[in-house]
């Protein structure tokens, strides 16, 4: 089968062995994938993965499952033991033993053909699109922040960072009423966000008023830099939340979250049910954040695609 | 007057001028004082303050309020402004507009006489000595843990550090009834936490099973690996209280933050009352935490005491 592999190096394969079903495995049949900056980093070291990339997905299940087949289906990315005190809780996602499809020891969804447990798959209704449902992974990871962080409507909250994070997040936040700046570098990017009902400011006119200013501040810029500056406009007690490993990972200094007493929270994937939920009754659009649909022949040009600035969401159709 | 100031370098004054009152001031006569890490972090170019060190005393008001005059005292260390919305929340150690004793824009008590507000101080009741009381600030900084994170009985947690922050943190945490493992380098003061009735273990000695399993942990060390095994002990989703301004500002690496969610809490200075309380009751005994007491005359030998891994606390007397 086609698959896009990273094994030291991004490569297109035409004859990829289709994956075999082990017990409790439904396979599907991709129909479309999106690609999410985690596969970006990936072909540049991050996790030391090496396999079929890809998390973000819809497809129609052919396999595994009498009942299943057929049906047009997404699904939650991290397959969970089970058995563990997190898996008891319902936080499969931070299951020790995990494994994360496209991610960590788990061939991915870039490819023709591909396996999950049952337990993971949901079916799609018939009103949701396919170029809709395939951002349920992204849209599930801004979901998370409310599931960690209680936003009073008292608060002054900002999200930092236009890109497709950022955007996912300006979604998800609207969608829930909540009042906030969405502060970027793309006045193109912002415009987008101002049409789903953010207040935006560009990064460059942002004022003095705003330093220390802001209960919550939302870092999903990706950059050290743009860390640094979330972190100076948080307010002293205030909650800083962290949504990008990228960022995460540089050198960075917290004197000022000691000084401050500053709280900041780590956030990355979040539940499908309630993502379902916002597609299914039409809470959020996703479709202007829809850069180019190319067909999945064109993954590696879709990749090269992706880096682009003025690019947001780069889809691949099978 | 005596002075130990900090000048881009460590002087001992003979004939420093006894500071004026300025309205809502008093005077105060120092009794005792105490070194702290952060006294020693400022001859390092901490915070760029040059003036008076020093903010643990214990003193005698001889000027500024009729009904002070004659009392023993100590003080909170924030001056604040009492007109912003952080001081209407008795925030005061958070005022934007505050200057710090012996830390930011106000000479500290390493001086025979020093001044402070009124609204700052506290009486000492007769039942405490000026070795106890001395430890007040610190202890002070040690509850705000507690102001800051609720921790239910059935957490597990841990105390990293072994050192004059991390021993006070430990007298605050049994006198709340708090069932956590020390972890420290230095066997002699493990022994004294645990006579404290602290669980005790050397980090050389702790096993895989303390990774990712610990509910709370509270970063005492003031060191960059310090930091770092702290953040490997914490649980996905747990909580890291970072409680060293030192520790925090070297490079740290978050990628672990978000992809276990875990959540930072800075944490800095605590309010006087409830450790005032902790010490009139009797509910902890800060003696075994006393390394030396040295005449004031000695400041500059102290300083050099202060620094030897054996040495806990170093206190001056007038």
């Amino acid at each position: 089968m086609k698959a896009l592999v990273f094994e030291n190096e991004l490569k297109f394969h035409n004859d990829y062995p289709i994956p075999e079903i082990k017990e409790g495995e439904v396979l599907i049949k991709t129909s479309m994938v999106g690609i999410c900056n985690t596969d970006y980093e990936i072909t540049k070291g991050y996790m030391g993965y090496n396999g079929v990339l890809g998390h973000e997905f819809v497809g129609v299940v052919v396999d595994g499952d009498k009942e299943l087949i057929g049906k047009r289906v997404v699904g939650e990315i991290n397959l969970a033991c089970n058995t563990c005190s997190y898996c008891a809780q319902g936080l499969q996602r931070h299951c020790p033993n995990r494994q994360t499809l496209g991610i960590f020891n788990k061939d991915g969804c870039f490819s023709e053909y591909f396996t999950l447990p049952k337990e993971n798959i949901l079916l799609v209704p018939d009103n949701i699109s396919d170029e809709e449902i395939v951002f349920i992974e992204p849209i599930a990871a801004a979901l998370e922040i409310l599931e960690q962080v209680k936003i009073e409507p008292r608060y002054k909250v900002a999200l930092l960072g236009d890109g497709k994070l950022g955007l996912s997040i300006a979604l998800v936040l609207n969608a829930y009423n909540i009042d906030f700046v969405h502060i970027g570098k793309h006045e193109e990017k912002l415009a987008l966000s101002s049409k789903m009902g953010s207040k935006t400011k560009l990064l460059a006119e942002i004022s003095n008023e705003y330093k220390m200013s802001f209960d919550i501040v939302i870092e999903a810029t990706g950059s050290k830099g743009g860390f640094e500056t979330s972190l100076s406009l948080v307010k002293p007690r205030g909650t800083l939340v962290l949504k990008s490993t990228i960022a995460a990972n540089e050198g960075l200094n917290l004197a000022s979250v000691v000084v401050n007493e500053i709280t900041i929270v780590g956030s990355r994937c979040g539940l499908f049910a309630p993502a379902m939920r916002l597609f299914e009754n039409n809470k959020i659009d996703v479709k202007p954040l829809i850069s180019h649909i190319l067909p999945f022949d064109n993954a590696l040009d879709a990749f090269e695609l992706n880096k682009k600035k003025e690019v947001i969401k780069v889809l691949l159709k099978f």
